[in-house]
C-alpha cells in the first residue's frame, strides 16, 4: 500500500493500534483474546484513573483547560452510564480501557483521543487494577472485622461454657468455649495484619511508566499519585508494568483467610454433627435433604470449606502464569484478573455468610460440659506430681498408668480414693483429688494466653478495642 | 495390669508417653511417624528453647538454680557434640526433641526429666521452628541483599550500554541496560520488605502454651520471650499450637523470590543464545554436553527457573495440609518442616549462585545496541505529533501507517526523508527525523521511574543506601 | 406444631427438602448456596438423564406407561425452552436439577413430583456431570485432532525445511522443521490417549445409588446405562455419590495438553520475534500496542501459554476440595463443577485458535537454514573418529576441542583443513570435511524416531491415519 | 590455545563434556548442578539401561564382541558394588550415569569411554526414569492390591456390623460396615486402574534419540525394548528427549491415591474419637502424648492424611516445572525427580503402614448399631407412601414433617402409633411401622451397587478376584 493508499483509510482506525495492519483480526481470536468479560468490573477504577492522568497531561501542558475540562465532564457521564446500568460494550470493544475510550470520543469528539497520550495499556491495566484490589482490600479488612466482632460477640455470651480442648481430635484439656472462639478471632487479627502490610505494597502509581520505558513526556506523576491516593509512585517503569507481585500476595493473604475459615467449618460440621451435638443448627443457616426428610445439613459450613480450594487454585493460578516470563509486559498478564477477581469474590462471601451464621448457633451447653471432664484431667494430677518435685517426665509415666487402670477396669479417674492413688505414686496425697475439677484445672492457667476466665476477658477486650478502633495490629502490640 | 504390676514397670517408660500404653509401638508405625530425618536440623533452635525454658522453670520456682545449672550445662553439652558432630540420634528418637531430651538425661540424670515441665511438644516444636525460621529469614535477607549488590554493580557496570525493551518478545523501545538490572533490584527490594512483614508475625513466642490450653504453671512468658529475642508472645494457646500461617508467609514470599529468579533466568537463557547473542557466559558458569561438544549450556539458569517449581510445590503442600484440620495440634502439621526446611535451601541456594554468576557476563554492547534501534523508535514520531498537537490516537494511526509502509517496502525508519514523512502527516517537519535517536528517546524518559540516565543513577544510589545501611524499605519511603 | 397444623401447610413444600423446616432459608444462605449460574449449562444432561429414569422407573413398575409419557413429554417440552432460550430459571431454584423439577411439575402437574422417586440429587448429579463430561470429552478429541491434523499438514509443507534443534535453548543439531511439528503432534497423540483412559472411567452410571446407600426400590440399573450409553454402572453406592476421580483426571489430562500448548506458544513467541526471525505472525492473528505503532505482538500464543495457570489451577481447586472428604456425599462436591467448566472450555478455547493460526505462519525458510549449520554439525566429527574406533568419550574431548579452536580463532568449521583437523588427531581423513554437512546429518538419522526424512514421512502418514481413522491410539500400537 | 596445547591436554577430560572449556567449572555451580544426592537411586536402572544399550552397539558393529563383554561384566561388577554398598560416589561425579562410567572405566579401561557411543544423557536419563517408574508402579500397584486386601477382609469380618451412612456428616442411612470398606476398595481398584494406563505411556524406550535430533548410527531399537521389556520405542527423538508427561501422569495418579487416603484417614480420625467411639486404635498403631497421660493418638491416620499435602505439592512441582520450555531438553528437567521419588515413597509408606494397620482396628459393634437407627430410617416411610401412589416429592414432605413433630417433642420414629402416623398422611397403616427397622432398610437395598448383603457378599467376591487374579481392572468389566 502506498503512503497514500494508507493515509486514504483515514486518521480514524477501528482498533487502538491496527495503524500498521492491513488484514482484519480473525474473529475466532477476537473473541479468544477479548477480556472485556472479565475487567468490565475494574470500569470505576479505569475512569478515576483517567481523570487523574488526564489532569496530568494538562499540568504538563498537553492539554489545554477547555480540553481537560471536556474530558473530564465526558468520563463523568461515561461512568455515570455505567452506574446506572445503561452502558453498553461493543463486540469491537478489545477490553474496558478501550470499551471506556470509545463511549468517551463518542460523547465528547476526537479530543477523546488525546486521553492516551503519555500512556499505554501497560502502565493503564496496573493502575486499574491496583486501585481495584486497594478498594477490594479494605472492603474484605471491614468483613474480616466483621466476623471479628461476631466472635467476640459469640466469646462475650460463652463465657461460661466448658468445651473439651482436642489434639489429634482426642478431648486433651477443658477450655473455655470463648477461648475456643478467641483463637479463631487471633487468626482473623492477622489475616487483617497481612492485607495491611499487601496493601502498602498495592498502594504504589505504576501510570507513567508508559509500555515499558517511561512516558516520553515530563509528567509529575506524584501529583497524580496524591490526586488518587497512592503512597507512592513506582520507581522502575520496566517493573512497573511487569509486576503483579501484589496480586500473588493478595490471593496468598486470601488462601489463609480461607483455610482458616475451613477449620471453622470443619468444626461447625463435627460439632453440629450427632455424634459431637455441641450445636444446632438454625433452620435458616441449614439445608435439607432431596431424599432424606429428617436431614439438616451444615451446607454453608461444607461450601466455605470447599470454596478454600477455588482461592488456593487462584493462587496456584497466577504463580504459573508469572513463571518465566521475560520483561517486560507480556500478554500472558491478562490472565491475572479472572483468579483475582473470582478469589475476592469468594471470601468475602464466605466472610459475610458465617458473620450472619455465628449468632444464630445454638450452643449445647450441657452436652460440652460433659464432654470436658473425665480423663481430661489428667494433666491435672501430673502438674500435681510435679509440684511435690517428681520430674515431668516420671509424673507423667505415673499418671500414665493410673489412666491405663482406670480405662482397663472401667474406672473414672474422680471414682479413684486417695489409698488406690497412693498405690501408683506416695506422693499423691488427699489433695490430688481435689485437683479433678474442670474450674480448677481452667482456673489454674492463667499465664498469659491460657484458657483462665480472666485472660479471656482481658483479651476479648483488647480484641474489641482493635477492631474498632482500627489503628495498627501488629503482633508486637499485643506483646 | 494391677497398679502393681504397672508400676513394676519402673518410672522410666522407653517413650515419652507410653506410661498408657500396654503394647509396644509397631516398628512401621516408628518408622512411619519418625521425623528425626528432618528436624534434627533445628537441634540448635530446639536447645536454645530449653535453656530459656529452664530459666523460666526457675524463676516460677519449679527449678533450684542448682537443678537449672546443672540442666543448662547439659544442654550445652549436647549443643557442643551437635556443632562437633560427635551427636548421634538412636532409632528410638520419635524427634529432635526427644533426641535431646534423651541425651541430656543420659548426660545430667532424671533431672533432665525435668526439662519438659510446663510444657508440650506442641508449643515447643512451634517455638523451634518460629526460631529456626528467624534465622532463616534473616539469612535469605542477607543473600537477597547479596543479590541485589551484585545487580546494583551491574548497574553501574553497564550504565552506557543500550538494549531494546520488550514487551511480548518484540523490541518496543530502547533502555539503559542499567535500567533494566534495576528492574530486578525492585523485586528484590520488595522481597526483603516482604521478608521483614513475614518475620514480625513469626518472631511471637508460643512457648507457655502447653499442649493446648495454657500451661498449668504460672510462667512468665514475656521474660522467656525477652531471651529469646521474640518480640511477642502468643496470645491464645489453642491458637498457638495450631498455627502456622507464618510458614505458608514464608513460602509465598519464597515463592515471589523463585518466580522473580525464573524471570531472570529466563532473560539469562535467551540472553546468551546465538540468536539474541547479548551474553556470553564465562566457562566457569556453564555447563557442556555429553554429545555434543560445541555446546557451552546456562544449566545454572534453567535449573534455578526449574526449580521455582519446588518452591510453588512447597507453598501448595503446606496449604493442603492444612485446610480443614480443626483446633488445636494435629499430627499433620508436622509435615510443615520439609516444605518449609526444601524451599528455604533451594532459594538460598538460587540466590548465592546468581549472585557470583552475575558479575562474570560477559556483556556484548554492541550487538544490543544493533538491536535497539530502528523501528523500536516509532513512538518518538508519534509523540513528535502530540506535541503538534494531534490526539495520540490520530498520531498512532499516522505512525502505525508509517512502520507499515517500511516494512513493505524494506526501509528504515531513518531513511525516510521529511518529504516522504509529510506524505502521511503535514504536521511531519525537518525535526521529526532529529527524533530518531536511540540516545533522544532514553533521554526523554525523564520522568520518575523511566530510563533516562539520570534516573537511573539516582536510583542506583537509593538502593546501594537501602541494601547497605538496611533500615525499613518501605514502599512510602520511595514515594 | 401439632401434626395438624403441620399438615395444614399443604403438601405442596416450596424447597425440594423442606418438610421439617420451620423457618425460611436465609436470603443470604439462598445465594451463597445457590450453584444454577453455574450447573444450568447441564440443563441438557439432567434431562436426558430424568428421561431415562422416569422409564427405569415404569420398568420397575413405580409408573404407569401414561404417566411415564406425560413425564418425558413434559420433560421434552422443557429441553426445548432450553434450546429456545426461552427457559426462565427462578431465584428460588436452587440448582438446574430443581429449575427442571420445578418447570416440569408446572408443565404436567404434581406427576411431576414423580421423578424424583428412587433418586436423590446426590446420585443425579453425579449422573449429569458424567454426562457432560463425556460430551466434553468427546468434543476435546475432536479439537486434539484438529489441531493434530493442522500440525501434520504444516509437517507435509515444511519438509524441506531445516531448523536448528535445540537443547537448553542453544543450537544443537539440524533437524527437519517437520520432525520438530511431529513432536508436538506426538504430545497431542498422548492427550488423545488419555483422554480415552479417562473416558472409561467417566462412562460409568452412578444413578441408583441414591442418596448413599442405594435406591430403596428394585431399578434396573444396567438397562438405564444402555439408554444412556454408559459401559458399566457403578458397584457401591456409597463410593457412586462421592466419586469425583473422574474430574480430577480429566483436569489432570486437561494440565497436560495445557502444558504442551504451552510450550508450543513459548516456541511460537520465541520464533516470530526479531532475534529469531524464524516465523511471521499473520496480521489476523497478532495484535498491535496501544502506545508503540511499529509492534506486532504474539498474542494468542502469549495468551495460550498464560492460560495453563487457569487449567493447573483448576487441578488444583478440585484436588483441595477433595482433600480429606469422610464418606459420603459432603457439600463441598458442588465446588467441582466451576474448575471443571472453566478449563474445559479453556482447552477447547486453545485448541481451536492454534488450529486456525498454525497454518497461517510463515516459514521463514532462508533463516532457518542459516541457522541449523555451524557448530550444530560437531556431533558429526565425533561421530566420524567414533567410526574409527575411537572411543566416544575421547571423540568428544577431541572435538570439543577442534571446537574451543574455532571459537578462539572465529573460525568455522568448515572452513577446517583435513591438516588442522589431524593436528587435533590423526583419525580425521578428508572424509571427515564431508561429513560437515547439513543434509548429510540429517539424513543419518534414519533410525526409529530420527530425523531423516524417510521417517519423518512415514510417521506422518501413521498418525494422519491413526488422527483420521480413530481407532485405538496406543504406544504399543506405535512399537 | 592452539591446536597442540589444546591436545597436551590429553585426550581423557575430566568432565564427560570440558573438551572445549578452559576454566574450569566453579564449586558453587559444581554443587548447584550436582542432581546425584537424588539420582543414585536410580544406579540399577542406568546399569540396565546400559548393558542392552552396549548389546545393542554389538548388533550394529560398534562394538566387537570381546569388547561388549568386557563392558557388560564391568557393569555388572559396578551393580554389584552398588547392591552390596561399597560403591563410592565422588564429588565430581555430576550425576549417577556419569558416576557409573567412571567407575567402569576404571574397572575395565579407557573401552569404558565407548558405552556412550550413540547416546546422549538426554535419552539416557529419559530411559533410566521410566525404567525406575515402571518398577516402582509395579510395586505400588502390588501397595494398592495389599490394602485392598486388607479392606475386604474387614468386609468379610464386619458383614453383620451395621453403621450409619453419611452425607454432609449427618446420619442419613444405615449401612452394612462392609460396603463402607468396599467403598475404600473401589477407589482403590481405579487407582489401580489409572496406574495399568499410565504405566503403557512409561513403558515406551526414548533411548536412541540422542541429544534431540536421533543417534547417529543405525541403531536397532526395537531389539533394545525388547532387552529391556518396553512395549515401544518413542516415534520422534525431539519429543522423547523432553517428554515427562509420563511423570505428571504418575504423580496424578498419586495425587488420587493420596486424597483417597486422607478420606480413610480423616473417618479413622472422626470414628476413633471418643465422640464417635466407634473404633479403638490398638496401642501398637497409636501414640500418646508428650504432656497429657491420657492420650492415645491416631498419629498414623493424621500423618496419611496430612501427606496429602507432599503428593500434591510434588505434582505442582512438576507441572510448574515444565510449563512453558522450549524443545527439546533443557536442564530444568532434572528438577524432575526429587518430586517424582518423593512423592511415590510417600504414597508407598502410606498405603503399607494403613494395610497394616487396618486389621487391628478394634469395630465398637454395638455402638454402631446404636448410631444407625433413629431418624436414619425416615426414607423408609416416605418410599413406603411411594408405593401408595403418593408422588416422591409429597411423600417427603410428609414424612418431613413426621420427623419435625418427632424433633419437638422428643420423640423417636418407632414410638409413633399407626394413628399418629395417620394424621400426617391417611396413606400410613400398620405396616409403615414394620419398615422402620434398620434390617429392612438395608435389606430393600438390594439393586446393583446398594448395601444389601448380597450384594455386599457378591462384590466381595468379584474383588478378591480382581486383586488375586490380576487381570485387566476395567470399569467395562464391573458392568
Amino acid at each position: 500500500m502506498s503512503p497514500k493508499a494508507r493515509s486514504k483509510r483515514g486518521t480514524k482506525a477501528a482498533k487502538a493500534w491496527d495503524g500498521r495492519f492491513q488484514e482484519p483480526t480473525d474473529p475466532l481470536v477476537e473473541i479468544f483474546t477479548n477480556s472485556l468479560e472479565s475487567d468490565l468490573q475494574m470500569a470505576a477504577q479505569d475512569i478515576r484513573g483517567s481523570v487523574a492522568h488526564v489532569h496530568g497531561l494538562e499540568r504538563a501542558g498537553l492539554l489545554t483547560s477547555r480540553e481537560t475540562a471536556r474530558i473530564v465532564r465526558g468520563l463523568g457521564r461515561v461512568a455515570k452510564e455505567i452506574r446506572d446500568g445503561t452502558f453498553r460494550a461493543k463486540a469491537s470493544d478489545e477490553d474496558v480501557h478501550m470499551a471506556v475510550e470509545r463511549r468517551l470520543t463518542e460523547l465528547v469528539g476526537p479530543v477523546g483521543g488525546k486521553v492516551h497520550t503519555g500512556r499505554s495499556r501497560n502502565d493503564q491495566v496496573a493502575t486499574d487494577v491496583r486501585l481495584w484490589l486497594r478498594d477490594e482490600i479494605d472492603s474484605a479488612t471491614e468483613d474480616l472485622a466483621t466476623l471479628t466482632r461476631a466472635l467476640l460477640q459469640r466469646a462475650r455470651t460463652d463465657l461460661d461454657v466448658v468445651v473439651p480442648g482436642y489434639t489429634h481430635l482426642q478431648r486433651a484439656q477443658p477450655v473455655l468455649l470463648s477461648h475456643h472462639w478467641l483463637a479463631y478471632a487471633e487468626m482473623l487479627e492477622r489475616d487483617r495484619d497481612r492485607l495491611a502490610d499487601t496493601r502498602k505494597r498495592v498502594n504504589v502509581l505504576p501510570l507513567g511508566a508508559g509500555a515499558l520505558s517511561g512516558a516520553g513526556f515530563r509528567l509529575n506523576r506524584r501529583a497524580v499519585a496524591r490526586e488518587l491516593g497512592f503512597e507512592a509512585v513506582t520507581e522502575n517503569s520496566l517493573d512497573a508494568v511487569s509486576d503483579r507481585d501484589f496480586i500473588v500476595e493478595f490471593l496468598s493473604a486470601a488462601s489463609l483467610i480461607a483455610m482458616h475459615l475451613s477449620r471453622l467449618s470443619e468444626e461447625i460440621v463435627l460439632w453440629s454433627s450427632d455424634e459431637f451435638g455441641f450445636l444446632k443448627l438454625p433452620d435458616a443457616f441449614a439445608t435439607g435433604s432431596s431424599m432424606m426428610p429428617q436431614k439438616k445439613n451444615p451446607d454453608v459450613a461444607e461450601l466455605v470449606r470447599g470454596r478454600t480450594g477455588r482461592v488456593y487454585g487462584a493462587l496456584v493460578t497466577i504463580l504459573t502464569t508469572l513463571k518465566g516470563l521475560p520483561l517486560a509486559y507480556n500478554r500472558d498478564l491478562q490472565e491475572d484478573k479472572p483468579p483475582l477477581f473470582d478469589a475476592a469474590r469468594t471470601i468475602r462471601g464466605c466472610l459475610a455468610v458465617l458473620a450472619k451464621m455465628l449468632p444464630k448457633l445454638e450452643v449445647q451447653k450441657a452436652r460440652m460440659r460433659d464432654a470436658a471432664g473425665g480423663f481430661s484431667l489428667a494433666t491435672e494430677l501430673a502438674d500435681y506430681l510435679v509440684e511435690r518435685g517428681l520430674p515431668f517426665r516420671q509424673a507423667h509415666t505415673v499418671v500414665g498408668r493410673v489412666v491405663g487402670f482406670c480405662v482397663e477396669n472401667d474406672r473414672d479417674l474422680s471414682s479413684l480414693t486417695t489409698a488406690e492413688l497412693k498405690l501408683f505414686s506416695p506422693d499423691f496425697e488427699p489433695s490430688a483429688r481435689r485437683r479433678l475439677s474442670i474450674d480448677t484445672a481452667i482456673g489454674r492457667r492463667s499465664l498469659v494466653g491460657g484458657t483462665a476466665r480472666g485472660n479471656v476477658e482481658r483479651r476479648i477486650k483488647e480484641l474489641e478495642r482493635s477492631v474498632d478502633g482500627g489503628g495498627r495490629r501488629r503482633p508486637q502490640k499485643r506483646g
